[in-house]
């Protein structure tokens, strides 16, 4: 009998539609949506690679704050880059890096919090193989926009990480 | 042999340790974890119900900014109160309202964005039956910080709403 079932191509074909009948509905449960949709691809050449944005607040004079919830792509990357009243980062899912001049990179990760101070040149983006989504919060707008300067090379992304990854920001997971 | 298959035990046996060796996996691949820990339940007079707080960055002088991610449990809410420098609201998960003064309460749930003008009197928290999770960016905070009021009764909870619900922020979800 055993080697009759393992032997019959009906046995397969009754074992898959058996558990394509009962896995959609476990997806169903446990899949959480993303909180904010991918917005539109960034054609920008502030940018390398491909990267998503969906503004959430574009900048006024109210609250001197923008916020964008932004997807980078495997190996998408903003170029160097500063802002004047500073950014704050919160990673919400994925996995990538970021670099202030002069410093090895950071890996971060979903759960993070990066706090960008004010005219600190960098770049944040995905790791080469993970995307990375971030909502970025640019404070004190009164003080100026972004300032975009060169694109992040390929050797620098790939050379930027300090060899035993000992200092990441607080993980808040 | 379709009814051999049919009445065998074995068949029956092998068809659920079949599936019971892929919904683990499944599970594990589409289920996300919130991307910020639950936090310290609130104990403050300021809030009516169970609600928790994960500070996520407190106020400088260098950002003016501070960001803490709540989460409120079913007919949990803040006092009425109101911010100088105003504040945002990224709703990440479940269903709440937020009211201003002298105006109906707004449905607010997962993808809305909540902008809370300077010095206008609100309140925020989940519907009776949901729980709201939010992350505050209270701005501008050189202008001062949060001002609390009167608690929000079960009479002005229950009554505030718009009877057609119309006037729902800008969603993006």
């Amino acid at each position: 009998m055993k080697n009759i079932l393992r032997s019959s191509p009906l046995f397969l074909t009754i074992i898959v539609v058996a558990c394509n009948t009962t896995q959609p509905e476990t997806a169903k449960e446990t899949k959480t949506e993303p909180v904010f949709p991918k917005g539109e691809k960034i054609t920008s050449t502030n940018f390398t690679g491909t990267a998503w944005l969906q503004m959430l607040v574009p900048n006024d004079s109210t609250y001197y704050t923008s916020i964008g919830n932004v997807i980078f792509e495997p190996k998408a990357r903003t170029n160097w880059h500063k802002h004047p009243g500073g950014q704050i980062l919160l990673v919400t899912d994925g996995k990538g890096y970021y670099q202030e001049k002069n410093k090895y990179a950071q890996l971060i990760r979903k759960g993070d919090v990066i706090k960008i101070p004010p005219e600190t040149e960098h770049w944040h983006g995905a790791s080469s193989d993970s995307s990375l989504t971030h909502i970025a919060i640019s404070t004190n707008l009164q003080k100026g926009s972004v300032v975009w300067l060169q694109p992040v090379t390929d050797e620098e992304y790939n050379s930027g990480q300090e060899p035993l990854s000992s200092s990441r920001p607080t993980p808040y997971h």
